[in-house]
């Protein structure tokens, strides 16, 4: 009999704060660049073309002696059920001897992870100074995208919400998004005083709701978009020169959001160079023979490691193609588990 | 919050009956043959060559609601830290919702599933009146095959237990092979006192360890093969007509556990015709090109079903290459959840 962890959400909430996930995050990103890290096969699943699939993200972490996988179910039809539309689960075992370590649940480390993600490409690849950050997609993700661009770039004091189906929805964001920063780092840092203070200040700047999107991205000094849009939502001629982008949403085949254009001329980086040119922004690119896969300067873990150089000039502009990986969320996973190891959180059953 | 049921291998084994999961394994095979089942691919990653391994196997069932996954860890050098080689766990979801419903562990169901499959090729290939079942290998599997073919064939009565690189081994198992399936039966009918009884009696055969393998093959009506082998343990020659021969060993490139010359002429079946040609039993013989994968007359659940006649005659030669496909897990793993559900047994955690 082994013992198990099995760590639900509402543990996972009170356990993660996004300053750690970024450290992580970028553990993860390193070890992938030092070769100690393995993605393994994706499987994928559609059980009604459009409307509801599953697939298993696996992979090894020799740098952290983990393995595991999440699996992800996306049934659209689930809200009128009342049912999370996506459910994901996290499981990490221990790779020097296959015992399984526990089951997570995997939303709130999906947004964190992704968040982070989003707050690693703009420190490592924004102009310091940048002032100004744009959100396009006011969803789930929105708020985590946030919170960790604010973590990671200190000089962000405005932050722009756009929504291209509907302004009413980012204005409805912008009134809520600091008082739901404000709880989230409230329960992410409940036992450290200082820096849920410090956190706290950092969310007291402008939330804008972007009516005139050309006019917002062309002020714009870091522009994130993390939405599931299927056509570019940010034109080439919009973006000023210095600007740095970070695409989330696309994750499968025919997902875009930034116009391919963009591409060739900036300095582009990615999270995993098969899945972006397969699955994430870049693919409609170099489908379309805009750019060739040659354009990826590095992963984004070469840069973390200082073996490849960033950003090389304050005009330049940088993308960073984020399509998500699942040692992200084995080494996150991993985290809530030393960490609730130690609190006696969880639930343990002996296997 | 979803309600989620972690099952331990404790609860497994006093949950499931051999006839039961026999049943499911029916369920999986003709649900597979009706287009009702699904396999996804398969991820492997070996960490160290021939040392240790992990495997995910998935797969969706339609006809039952369900699917999901079963990740298996096989650790050579775990017997020196007193862990077992072997460690599997079986999630299951609700393919209607994409739900998790629980996480079980995964050794017992692969066992019993393992087993229900020797039982299977017996009672759909094996000559009704057979008496005489030799297994070869006396591991961790071969009870699980004795067991499945004292409840499929009523008129076996004479066990024949064969270990290759050791007869003591083979005897040490046969004198302690009764007591074993006693209590194995005791635990899966403990309130079921008539199935209890009537399984108890079916054990009260003779079990024999092998000396002279030749000869005993001569004499057997079923052959089982249970082994890690790479070398086939049973030469064409030695097979009597009428034999009939469930290969479970081979799973994976480059096992095999009978002689390859013995598919050419045999009426031969299998699980998954894929498996059966990339990794099972049939692999060298086809390797070989001592037959093309045309030999397989059809998968097993045809035969259930009724659609392809079984044995034909009574001096034909029938083969089974069972390589263990991830439905069997899934339909076992969810008649658990069920019965656990109805007992109250396993720990529900609110994921």
């Amino acid at each position: 009999m082994l013992p198990f962890r099995v760590i639900n959400q509402k543990t996972i909430e009170q356990i993660l704060d996004m300053k750690s996930v970024i450290e992580k995050v970028e553990q993860a990103y390193t070890l992938k660049a030092q070769q100690e890290a393995t993605l393994f096969p994706l499987v994928f699943h559609e059980f009604e073309p459009g409307k509801a699939d599953m697939d298993i993200k696996s992979g090894h972490l020799t740098g952290a002696n983990i393995f595991g996988m999440k699996l992800v179910s996306w049934f659209g039809g689930n809200t009128e059920k009342n049912l999370p539309q996506l459910i994901g689960t996290v499981m990490v075992l221990d790779s020097r001897t296959g015992v399984p370590k526990g089951i997570l649940s995997g939303e709130h480390i999906t947004c964190m992870r992704t968040g982070a993600a989003g707050g690693i490409g703009a420190k490592y690849l924004a102009r310091p100074e940048s002032e100004h950050l744009l959100v396009i997609g006011s969803g789930h993700q929105a708020p985590f995208q946030i919170l960790a661009t604010l973590v990671s770039m200190e000089n962000v004091k405005k932050v722009s919400v756009y929504n291209a189906r509907s302004y009413e929805r980012a204005e409805a964001f912008c009134e809520k998004i600091q008082e739901k920063l404000l709880n989230m780092i409230a329960l992410q840092f409940n036992d450290q005083d200082e820096l849920r203070e410090t956190y706290s200040k950092r969310c007291q700047i402008e939330f804008v709701p972007v009516e005139n999107i050309e006019q917002t991205t062309r002020e714009a000094d870091i522009i994130i978009t993390a939405t599931s849009a299927r056509q570019p939502l940010i034109q080439k001629d919009w973006v000023k020169p210095g600007t740095h982008i970070t695409c989330i949403g696309a994750d499968m085949e025919g997902k875009q959001e930034i116009d391919e254009r963009l591409f060739p001329g900036a300095r582009v980086f990615v999270d995993d160079v098969t899945q972006s040119v397969n699955v994430g922004e870049l693919e409609t690119a170099i489908k379309k023979a805009i750019v060739t896969p040659e354009v990826i300067v590095a992963e984004i873990g070469e840069v973390i490691l200082g073996r490849v150089a960033g950003r090389q000039s304050a005009v330049e502009i940088t993308i960073f193609d984020s399509t998500g990986i699942a040692i992200q969320d084995l080494l996150t996973a991993d985290l809530v588990l030393a960490e609730a190891e130690k609190l006696g959180a969880g639930t343990v059953v002996e296997l």
